[in-house]
């Protein structure tokens, strides 16, 4: 757990680092809510913070003073325990509280922060500290995501950030499959090894696995235009049933922020517009699409344990792209398990055996979402890598295509 | 028609006047759509300046350069005879162009267009500025109910101007109905008379009025809230079939921007929240609120033709509030025709017999609108004096509720 | 009035009709509901029983004994004044009551109005009896097009009847406009003239009406394709702002029921799919379709005052089409006023200068259907001949398209 | 598989099933589609007999002519790889065929299969019959399902079928948890010992399983009561987050088809309105309920791989209500693990690992299904139980209650 003595860094670091994210961004930019699922900076700016200041400060300062009372109705995302909220559908119609404001509102917080950690806060105290600062690093990413699809749906396609000058990109490498016997292992975060986890990567417990194969790294851009050149958009019997209902009613035709120009396949990234690079991997695909793409490629999807238990083992000491990186797209990768992109499982987000949510509103943290959605794995270009860890489970709907979500093949052996 | 004398110092006064509406706005506030039918302030001010630089300066101007070529697509409203455009339900989803952008666009188009006026234009080009102005005032007071509608959804309902001290109100006197005898009567624009008027107020043309007589103020709060005491809100058989439709899909209990605290009915106005004052006109009721009220008070709704027989011919010198008092609000009104919220008329919007509409795109302005709308007469609060005239038909759909719309009663008479 | 003595003859045969237009039916035909306005012919011989026992016996028999007290719930249509009732989207769910147990239902009551008329009903009696006829005879109207609703969508096409043995079709004539010159005229039923007549057509008043032009027959269906061929349906510039937004949310393409095969225009009719036939009139046209060919004929839609004007002084003896021809289909037709098509006019369904609706829940009848619907006149081969005078105002909203509706031309002349 | 000589045995006897199961219906119950998801009788009749036609017959039979060419688009359920077909949405829309028709469809395609068994068929041909007859089975149990829907949400109740005398009820015995170590077992059918099963049933496999427990009966209504007495339908913690949202747009406050009387809870059942029976299983019930319920109780859901290592180890020789039993409605249960209703596990639908579709067309069976729903166990009241074996996974969504859904319950051990 979080020690005291380096609790107020890490807060430094982590709420500064959110700021920094934002630094690219004009005043209109922290409004927009170019769909339900996407907030604007503004509301992720505010709700980091309300976090603090409701299971942090409420719970830890005597007396203490919150900002604006308005703001617990207006920045609860969905905690029901705490009362009722702004619906989610109306973020982007918030032009107050003024980002000047919402700015005075984090650093009111942070200050009160400050002042705890000067004193000697309890131990339940910097365990709700520790998750809020992992909260508000997930935020960090969903502020990329969010933004990205504010500015890739404008039609002037703004750009958040000048690319960084090139890498040395890695040699292309042919992916190759990594073979697993069949055999018993252990799944979950290890309580005394990993500094922290979530409730749902716990407890750590057994599980069979068949013999299997998986590919030692992602799906790229040229491997996925051959599936669309080979007509995967137009195959239904490459499709789940709900996923060619989503395809015909969302007119799917590639990934999201595709398009075709002159014959050429362009993509928005936080860069700007540029040619569809071959050897990166592909990015925004759905659940279905990337299960469409396995089914062509005579292949599967992994399930998330046989993911973990691939990537806990293998030799692979490098990593792909992290926020950290500040590239904000995926590149080419050498073999690897985690960044660029979050990795579609076939496997339903559901509770371990014996999992125990968190006591009290903090326990609608993760569990009230274990139903429909799927579990992804690996972190992408916008996950902090100080927040990852191989146990870690991610978690979006089947349709879901506006986070940086790629493909990783899986395959059957005989036994 | 505009001379050309006096067409730069119009254009000052307009393009200035607009501009000087959204003086007490934060950045944010210019960006926000709070519901389909209104359109954030930064649209207003590209979209005026969009209409100049497409029917006057491409027009007029040889070898114009357009200020963004990319504006002509974001910010044509419904012109179709200019190509696609920008879908309106996502006007609230551009972070850019930014505001500073869009000022500087404003200041590119008034440039030319002073450049314009220096020289000497054509007739059709004083038609079209003149229109333009006359255009960009009817987006003056749209920019004012669209921004009421952003602050006055906001939970924690900002102030858009504090209120001005008050004036000496007029001591309040009742209500009277003007007799009429039946008659035939001239309706619509004189063009020699009238400086100018839109299309759709001509030609001018013979109606024939049975016996009716109609108030001479608008229908007060006081007055709406003996309805609502009286269950108008809970009375079918006060309602049209299609109004009672809407009353159940919207839980209509009282006007838009009421609600009721501690019993008390207030509202949100531009000066904030209020208590509802029982002296000044009710407002932000829908057509089918308007009608239900007449029924209850055993009146009815007059017909345009009666309004406008009336107007024309009332003795009544004063006017109620208009744009340049600066209060935009309704304020208890002395015995008049126009001003503080347009008045709902039982006729639906068609044209007048020998209606023509204007050559080409521009004649999309008027005419494409007259179907299953209702004519509003009189101007409101938010409407600019200069802009108004006794011919003028507004027009809107019998649910919309969000312009300054009141209620004059009128009655039938026997022969 | 109706006459006592009159009455029951009266009442045979319009109850006896109902029955008669279903003869051809299968059981399972007259349980469908196509869309939401198309209700199912059990409906229809349910509803207009309801009305006579809620409207007639229920007020004139000392203990009458209801058929089924669950009919007054499922067979209410939309009296409010009456009680709460079975939703309307959901006439098509109810398998009970058997299509059997509704000609039970019908002959109960039948049996039990003529107990009533058998002995001295009061003037009150007699009149709502009078009511309930012409109400049934309206819905015999919506009976036929609800039906052929359900048939047309149906991708077996299937007949409702064998196209009767052809007629002598009258020569072609070329469509004339009769001139009138401005005047004043009175408009509405004559109270003392007409046998019967809906309160919606009262009371007669004054109306001063321009010089004008009018069509002495219905547009063609020959016509019609003309319009088709010269890119009616494609260009925007001929359709009203919310006709175009309907076009293209309903993929208008052609009237309902037509479709191309082998580059050749079919319609659905009653007897089956047949060739658009040249000479016949236009027919399932919305009123945005209706506008759009009058602008691009260089003409307009009639007000409902220039066609009562022309219909009642018009010198054409002849009639077009109508019920008890047994057609139920448009027919080349001689120069005429009425039948074959109910025909748009420009008038917003509006209450005459002194209308009265009826008094207690009959009130509901037709008041309340005034606001956002468009007058038509002249019956069509769907309205029984008995049902129909020129003062008669139908009304659908402007979308519609499933009843017998079609276009005649009007002109305005100089003064 | 299917022996030659039983085959026809077998048909005569399931498609003779069918049609018993709709001896008690009218001609108009034959017609209606409640909701989307429940079919039409009729569309049951002619599905499964297109089945028949499309996959076995036009496979085996050369010159083989179609009842009617119509029925390949209007009977295709969502083969794709058949062509078009006409839309789920419309199946109560078609008043044609008539129900007669679809019988001559039946005879018609049953004399084929006659003259083709007396034959020697292939054994290609014996599978895809033996397919064609558990495809008819598993419609039957919809038939009654989709019907209870019609019936059930018509507000006069019709009756389906008379309550049969009652049985002998069990003695009411309390609900215990048998208790399994942790283990590693072989779950899916057995290819020789199982005389028929789907592919969704293959490969068997193994699965480790950790200490669990699990519950000898299901649910009763007397236990869910307590769950709602106690504010179960008013507690949110108790709700995964997405139910929560249906609970709300639902309006759920009881299991489908309950509602209450003077205080008094009453279910619509196939024999009508009856009190609802504390000793019997809760029925119809969504997936989110029984989570809730479960999570309520201190429980969880078994896994759908608990639930068959426990089905397949019991001791449990009695078996619950199934189709033959003629009662369509669940009963007090002893302790067993099937019938009555259908069981939601916590398992969403996945393929087993190595999991093969049939080839072809018939491929679209079962694994298009593999996402976004969850699997039910353990068969109902409504499942013919030559239809029934314990490795059968049915799988729904998690919204859905039309199906006889219920809840048993499981537990962690410790290991």
């Amino acid at each position: 757990m979080l020690a005291c003595s380096s609790a107020l860094a890490q807060l430094e670091r982590v709420r500064q680092q959110t700021e920094s994210l934002c630094e690219p961004l004009e005043t209109e930019d922290y409004c927009i809510q170019p769909m339900l699922d996407a907030s604007p900076p503004k509301w992720h700016l505010a709700h980091t913070t309300w976090f603090f200041e409701t299971f942090v400060l409420k719970h830890a300062v005597p007396n203490y003073q919150v900002f604006d009372s308005a703001y617990e109705y207006l920045f609860n995302s969905y905690y029901e325990g705490i009362g009722t909220r702004h619906p989610r559908s109306d973020r982007g119609l918030l032009s107050r509280p003024l980002v000047s404001e919402i700015y005075a509102y984090r650093k009111h917080v942070d200050d009160a922060l400050r002042c705890l950690l000067a004193g000697t806060p309890d131990t339940e105290c910097l365990r709700r500290i520790e998750l809020g600062l992992h909260h508000e690093q997930q935020h960090q990413e969903l502020l990329i995501t969010d933004l990205k699809c504010n500015l890739g749906r404008n039609p002037i396609h703004p750009i958040y950030l000048e690319k960084p000058s090139p890498l040395t990109q890695p040699t292309s490498v042919q992916t190759a499959f990594i073979e697993y016997r069949g055999q018993m292992l252990e799944i979950g975060a290890v309580l005394d090894k990993d500094p922290f986890c979530f409730d749902n990567e716990l407890p750590r417990h057994s599980v069979w696995l068949a013999p299997y194969a998986i590919a030692d790294r992602l799906v790229t851009n040229g491997e996925y235009l051959e599936f669309m050149a080979d007509g995967g958009y137009e195959t239904v019997s490459l499709w789940l049933s709900d996923g060619w209902g989503e395809k015909i009613a969302r007119s799917w035709e590639s990934p999201e922020y595709w398009f075709q120009q002159d014959g050429e396949w362009l993509e928005y990234t936080l860069h700007g517009v540029t040619p569809v690079d071959l050897e990166s991997p592909v990015c925004h695909v759905s659940y279905f699409e990337a299960d469409a793409y396995a089914r062509w490629a005579r292949a599967r999807l992994p399930t998330e344990f046989e993911w973990e238990a691939a990537a806990q083992t293998s030799d692979h000491c490098e990593r792909g792209t992290f926020a950290e990186d500040g590239h904000f797209h995926p590149r080419p990768q050498p073999p690897t398990f985690c960044g660029d992109c979050w990795q579609w499982t076939s496997s339903s987000y559901a509770p371990y055996p014996g999992y125990q949510p968190l006591e009290g509103t903090l326990g609608e943290y993760n569990g009230k979402f274990m139903a429909n959605q799927y579990v992804l794995r690996g972190g992408s270009c916008a996950t902090p890598t100080s927040h990852y860890r191989h146990s870690y489970r991610n978690f979006f709907y089947s349709k879901d295509r506006w986070q940086f979500t790629g493909i990783r093949l899986g395959r059957n052996l005989d036994n």
